[in-house]
């Protein structure tokens, strides 16, 4: 192997995303191991076959399962599985389908996006409830779905409960629900429930089931909960240009990363990575969380001339430029070292003299 | 690891499609050694901008290089950069855009595809002369581009001097040149020229580069050679749910794919065993060549009940229905013994009693 | 009233299109009457309540009709109401919703036309038949319609036996059918039949009945036959920019256009005319007919340095380029001395001495 | 003619809008007089290039001038001029275009509104700063375009000035204006200023020019008045389905309105109205004006069991059922005695006994 990418030896660590960690050993031994011989493409390979019975085993016997290349290959495609395009679905302003797919659910599905301005990025049956006029007006889109993330853009959660109330005002409406489970592992860990427990067995219709933010290397699963809703998506899976041909391979990552759970251990300790961290950094009197800190992100305020400092030593993101809200994502392989410096390179900008960094 | 895919030793090699193989082994090492550390996701990893740099050493100083996930996804994306809504493509009928890809670029371009019956594949600059017409016309779709496949769709191949003219055709009338370049190895091998000879330098625009049939995983490269085009396909692979987070594993694969010539000698073999499989079955007195066998497939008119049989011992496609045309699609992985287990199945079919199989 | 156009009194007769006439005087009375008080806007006044109540009576019960503002909106509106974005509409290569339309079935539907060359311009079942292949493929788009233009675009009729024997193969195969009826007077005066004879009582699905080449100012009816196809035209009729505030004023034209059977007369002599003018061009040794008369157009190869002198006198297309086939379209006001002209011109022209241009 | 709509005769004139009204008297003069010979059609009549000339007199010889059917086609075919798919436009959110048009703008051109909640329906120059981030960022949507309606969906009115700054504004971030003009001449005559005064000459780049709200049969303008513009809007006018054959008839209607000024006397009067409306309503304590009447509509928020009884006899909407907002459009053809009669029974459902009903 030629030393292709010298610049690669210089890559260090940081809390940009949790994406641009990389791939779970076990998972990488996975793609190895499924590497032989052919098998038919498309899905119709053994690796497919068995995730889709697994599927049906943890989620119930009408779920059915669709790999696709990523998370917003999969919201798309959940969308266009429910809404025509005269239909609307009801979002937080802040959902990565509305902020962070540069406009794909308006471009393929020609629907609205209909946004509640949310200030911890959760939506409420009321929300739903405010948006049911003009039903049946043939000059406004008709609401058909709501879709909420979880754990959210800004790393809150739905407790079981509160999914359940989300869906149960959509089904009296005759409204689907679908969930952006892009950092779903997480959110599993936070609640201590299974996948299954706060999805289908809450009411939900359609999950998009994301693993690359987890250890995955590419792929990303949609999970439809409702028999009603299958008929054409293998048809909108390849024109939407998200149906893979060697699908064994995106099976063949989330079949043992499933069936193994090999998505806990390290969500839980991305999710306590964040909880140091966020424990670490509200001891400085110039940072004040934005949000409670329930999963992998911490959000905070910092003072705007601390953002140049503390980007070089590890990048992040200012999630929120009006407020200078910083993100900082923890990933499963982020180290308590990594959070110790970090906190150091805080403690040489604050005034504060009296903090603790111990973790 | 547990016993997943208990199914999945029983997979046997075909002829179905390059695309049902595998991955090359050292394709798997570079997947491997890229797994360590943070990278900038979405492109701005070492590995992407190595291949970028790459690209320009082969391709021109000029070319910039956009991975996405698939074939479709390359297609789409190089139309979308370069035709508007109200525009058309010129293509063989049997073209992979026009036949293959349920419709995607109708659904997310808008536009039309003006297709011509090439009996062989191939288009030529009298066909599009043919289609110059109502420039001009607000009622008519404006012809604004040529799609070509190489080598195309039925095994033939376009020399650089056709591909040369297509693009002078094009040029003068001002046209872009689009290839599809899905098996661009098993072309570039039966050329005996480099990917660049007959693309860049032969006045193609823009370009679709494949690896997934010839040892890729995932990924598919779009190459652009004209400036014009770039400004907005950032914004236009987000938007098509083609950009990856954590690209550094596709351009992992295509660096030294492409540096170290990975591609060459398993398109050569892939080539080399359907002239064996092609010369092996002509001998058969039911067999007929549809194409002269210029790649890695052979395209056979056979009797109708020879299908099941033959599909039995190796799974193949009858790609035109109504005269029982069979494709036979050679990887690179595919052995003379395939072939020749092939070939006598198809001896105990046949009238002929004095057919010789040594290969 | 100032004399706001004066370029508008050098306007003289010919025979580009028939939608280069005016508007029938009793359709501009109707519309007159039409203007008082205040009426419900988007088509819930007292006009289209009557014209819905009319359609019933000819057309059957369970006929819907939806008026919109011209042809290109109630065929893409037709299609919108019975295709899928995956699915696929069968038509003639020269249907007006292929070559006339800009492509906004595509842009708007995201579908794929699949075309036939139709030397007559008109489909047969077994066209259809042939492109029944790859039903259930995904990767293939799905044929879901039949579309036929009634007359055709290039002057021919299906007789109501060829639409029984379309609409049976159609609905044998899981398939609607769309009849696009711009000219449709003209067919119904030369067939002898009412518009519901062979349309609803053939088996149409869907109909696009049109006015404006017949008299009618602006508008266009959208009729659709099956009941299963209704629910979701409102919102896209709106979503299509096709729905008219003072819709009053489009069915104030068509309610009494049918009832009144205004339609009707109007289009016999247009029929006439063509007939007249087929009769003596077809004199010339020059001219060759190249359909057979059948409605208002006249379709004709003619020498290509006829078309500069003859246009000056009376403008009109060349309809095929590469063989000079020119198009007359007749209107419900051409007049013999405009076609005794026509032909004066003609006798100019030719070498023959001994046409005799009585009329 | 025939006694076709029986019903016709019980119209009865009301405030649920400007386009329920009828058609200016001279202008079904001017359509009777424009009925006389062949025409060219889709816009090479005489009457269109009239009409061309005449709007370049007026608003620059840099105008161009694309007369299409109504204000949804005529808005979306403004932001298909200036907009790329994954480009977006500010606006209102009670804004047409992102109410009241079923989500036309996001199925045709895949483009994302972003929306402004403003409590008098008028954007400002600090709401366009606030959305210039992520400029350049390509999972976000690229604002390009600000839109705004005058006078506003909720009566109030931009000055001069206000237009001025927000084209500022625009232009110095490379946005486009756009104005939806739908009742422009009501603002026309409430600014005491000429069209071309506040659109622009104030700095709007593309206007939506309407007249059904006013007397016009049907036919919305489009003006552009950046010459960058042009270069495609034939082909998507076509495209979009708003391409009128007989579009003399578009044109006759306006040329006349505008150099005559037809439209001002009426739109003067329907203001005066709104002004006496409101003037004679606020006076029952059990009404609030819910904006300054600037224009032809009253917004007034009313005790809701007002609503059944005052529809009965005169139809209007609640436009905010949440409040109920009630809306009070006035007509060119609405009477002081409508007005009267309307007072007379809120008079009856009102507490209040001293209030004073002349006009």
């Amino acid at each position: 192997m030629p030393n292709l990418s010298k610049n690669a030896s210089k890559l260090t660590r940081g809390f940009a995303s949790d994406n641009q960690a990389g791939v779970l050993p076990q998972v990488m031994q996975a793609l190895t191991e499924a590497n032989h011989s052919h098998a038919p493409a498309y899905g119709y390979d053994p690796w497919t076959l068995d995730l889709q019975q697994y599927i049906e085993t943890c989620f119930g016997p009408q779920t059915r399962v669709y790999p696709v290349y990523n998370g917003t290959g999969a919201n798309v495609l959940a969308l266009q599985a429910i809404l025509r395009p005269f239909q609307s679905v009801l979002c937080a302003k802040n959902a990565h389908i509305n902020e962070d797919e540069c406009g794909a659910p308006e471009r393929f599905l020609g629907i609205k996006l209909q946004t509640v301005d949310c200030p911890n990025g959760k939506l409420t049956p009321q929300d739903i409830e405010n948006h049911l006029h003009y039903r049946g007006d043939e000059h406004r889109v008709q609401l058909k779905a709501v879709s909420i993330t979880q754990p959210t853009e800004w790393g809150t959660l739905y407790s079981k409960e509160e999914i359940q109330a989300l869906a149960h005002t959509c089904h009296q409406n005759g409204l689907w629900l679908h969930m952006d489970g892009a950092r779903i592992s997480n959110a599993a860990v936070a609640l201590g429930l299974s996948f299954e427990a706060f999805t289908v067995q809450a009411g939900v219709d359609v999950l998009s089931l994301g693993g690359t933010k987890n250890g995955i290397m590419f792929g990303e699963l949609l999970l439809v909960f409702n028999t009603e809703l299958n008929s054409e998506i293998l048809f909108f899976r390849k024109q939407l240009t998200q149906l893979h041909s060697k699908m064994r391979f995106i099976s063949a990552q989330f079949l043992p990363w499933l069936q193994m759970e090999w998505w806990k251990e390290p969500a839980a300790h991305a999710n306590l990575m964040a909880q140091l961290l966020a424990k670490g950094a509200s001891q400085f009197p110039e940072v004040q969380l934005a949000q409670k800190t329930q999963v992998n992100g911490v959000f905070a305020y910092i003072p705007k001339e601390w953002n140049t400092p503390l980007m070089q030593h590890m990048p992040f993101y200012i999630f929120q430029p009006a407020t200078n809200m910083a993100r900082w994502m923890c990933a499963f392989d982020s180290q308590k070292e990594d959070i110790h410096r970090f906190l150091e390179q805080m403690k040489q900008l604050s005034k504060a003299s009296d903090v603790f960094l111990e973790l």
